[in-house]
């Protein structure tokens, strides 16, 4: 890899990801003022996520309000690939898909690939993936979902109905092409490579045109599904493509939940909270505390202050103050760090609780299969 | 392919095939006089698709046969792609699994695989493949089959129970594998790909050894599965092959459901096979009276008493004459047809009440997923 590149697959994220090339590359639309005016205008909200570029990149979002402005509906799609626990970068999507769902009045699905994270890692067990499955959809549900308007998939225990629907999709999808979409090779195993039918497969589920909020890393499936969809007398999926949330000890790079230290779980405690970030948050701050002062932090790159910015400072005026303060040095790493600390253990505290009481409800929320 | 070569694959049987180089290709074992004549000192029944080599090849029928003398039990398990209608050639390894299962008292799972006909073929639905499996059972139901012993697998229906098995052996292979076996190319498409694993599948539905009777065509599916089952801590399939039963205008292929004039269907009224047979059915016989007398005509090639071989006159005395009236010329290519379209209407007489009865009791031989 050469140092100014970088690599996003679903499985494989590596490098310092420019997102402009990053757009060129995947051939998606950039998220203009134009279309960013069109959603607040709709919504009646400036969704902070939106507005900072948090969400980057679409494909065909346009049509979408198109069609919702002419009274037409759609459904909402995301999902997770249950390899561990749920840590804080993968609530990002999900929140915002709530926003959606609320905005737009629809239903969501929400897929668990544990036949995905079986296939793909080489140690896990289906019991294992599943297992991640259920403690996942625990993090989903804890955001306050409707069950009346939220289902959740597990691939395995949902196959009964995704099949009839993936058998569609995978009969005009070929080996060439996963190979050119995915980097797939003659060693990938079979579970893998017949796998983009089945994360296809909820895009059909209703008779309705479906948009997803996801990762851009996901974006590789549904280009399959988009180019596949007419073929199947099937409206194309529209996406909205969330950056790759940073891993705590810094950029380049996705949080990854198989990743122990420089990752927060959702079930953190404070005190593991707080010796995480102080441990391993990439810091922008200066050698020393003289230099700081002098020269300032850099905010751009320090891993605390983007969460604020992707996650837990929704307040413009307040952010603008943290970046200020830092860039001039008024504000010392250690400060900065603190603050993240408490709105993380803010929003953990009140998260935790939800997700206790989650477990009960499950049941409201699986999809069942007809 | 050059003249004195044959294919013979799971969707590809062309040329006339030599069932010594097969075995030689395909590195099964001969069953041989040996190993007839334990299974007939077990079973108490020489049973004639065996001394007449209509079963002529096996994977490991000696390690079945040495579990169950030391009581351990093993299961059957064959099937059907539904790509059309059931013909006559389709009911030879039925037939035979059902003495099978009488003999050894033996569960048997007999899979129906919608979804790769699906895949297979361009010109069909799900719709067309599933309402053919359903069309098919009835005629497996037909020959007298026990519900109690005896589950109807359809791939699309049972996919829940299927696929998590499924996954266990798609993990294990990969793409090359399928190349070599099944000789995929990039253009293949993903559920071609996957399909094996399905295949695979019932193999391993219940904890006890498989043995599989089944078409020769069918035997590299399951070269894959043995050597991935200890991979997965699962004893390897064994098999029993039969020959390719030939189509009626001749050797060189086996008799296909999507070809109709060259195919009795075991719904055609007694008009219409007689009809088949006297246009169709490839004859042993001289082209004229005088020639037929002198010379003789050559049963070998004739497949009319190929069928009376291979399904229709199990007795070997009443064989033997019609062979030898028909080689001296004392019998003549009519008289030969004569025979079997009466062997043939009498069966089918029998079997067309029994399937028609059989549209009530599908219910009671549908597997159920747990």
């Amino acid at each position: 890899m050469p140092s100014d590149d970088f690599v996003v697959t679903p499985w494989h994220v590596e490098g310092d990801i420019d997102y402009e090339k990053l757009i060129k590359r995947f051939g998606t639309g950039k998220i203009s003022a134009q279309l960013l005016a069109r959603i607040t205008r709709i919504t009646g909200e400036d969704h902070f996520m939106l507005r900072r570029g948090v969400f980057f990149s679409h494909r065909e979002m346009d049509r979408i309000l198109d069609d919702y402005e002419k009274g037409n509906k759609f459904f909402l799609y995301t999902g997770r690939g249950p390899s561990g626990r749920t840590h804080i970068g993968h609530l990002v999507p999900w929140v915002f898909a709530k926003w959606l769902q609320e905005k737009f009045d629809t239903n969501m699905y929400f897929q668990l690939t544990d036949d995905e994270k079986f296939f793909s890692k080489h140690n896990l067990t289906l019991e294992d993936t599943k297992k991640f499955a259920l403690e996942n959809a625990l993090d989903f549900i804890a955001l306050g979902f409707d069950p009346k308007k939220t289902k959740i998939i597990i691939n395995t225990s949902n196959i009964q109905a995704l099949y009839p629907i993936a058998a569609q999709v995978a009969k005009k999808i070929n080996f060439s092409n996963t190979k050119a979409t995915f980097g797939f090779t003659n060693e990938t195993n079979l579970g893998m490579i017949f796998y983009t039918s089945l994360q296809s497969a909820p895009c059909f589920i209703e008779d309705k045109p479906v948009l997803i909020p996801l990762g851009v890393d996901q974006d590789p499936h549904f280009r399959l599904t988009r180019d596949i969809a007419p073929k199947i007398g099937r409206p194309k999926p529209a996406l909205l493509h969330n950056i790759m949330i940073p891993a705590l000890e810094g950029p380049g790079g996705k949080m990854s939940a198989s990743d122990g230290d420089g990752t927060v779980f959702t079930t953190d405690a404070p005190d593991v909270v707080k010796k995480k970030i102080n441990r391993h948050a990439f810091s922008g701050g200066r050698p020393d505390l003289e230099q700081h002062r002098r020269l300032g932090g850099n905010p751009d790159i320090d891993v605390s202050f983007q969460y604020l910015r992707i996650f837990f400072e929704p307040d413009d005026d307040k952010l603008k103050t943290i970046y200020d303060d830092y860039k001039s040095g008024e504000m010392l790493s250690g400060e900065l760090k603190a603050i993240l600390i408490e709105k993380m253990n803010n929003f953990l505290a009140t998260h935790q609780k939800n997700r206790e009481k989650a477990r009960d409800r499950v049941d409201e929320f699986l999809f069942e299969n007809k």
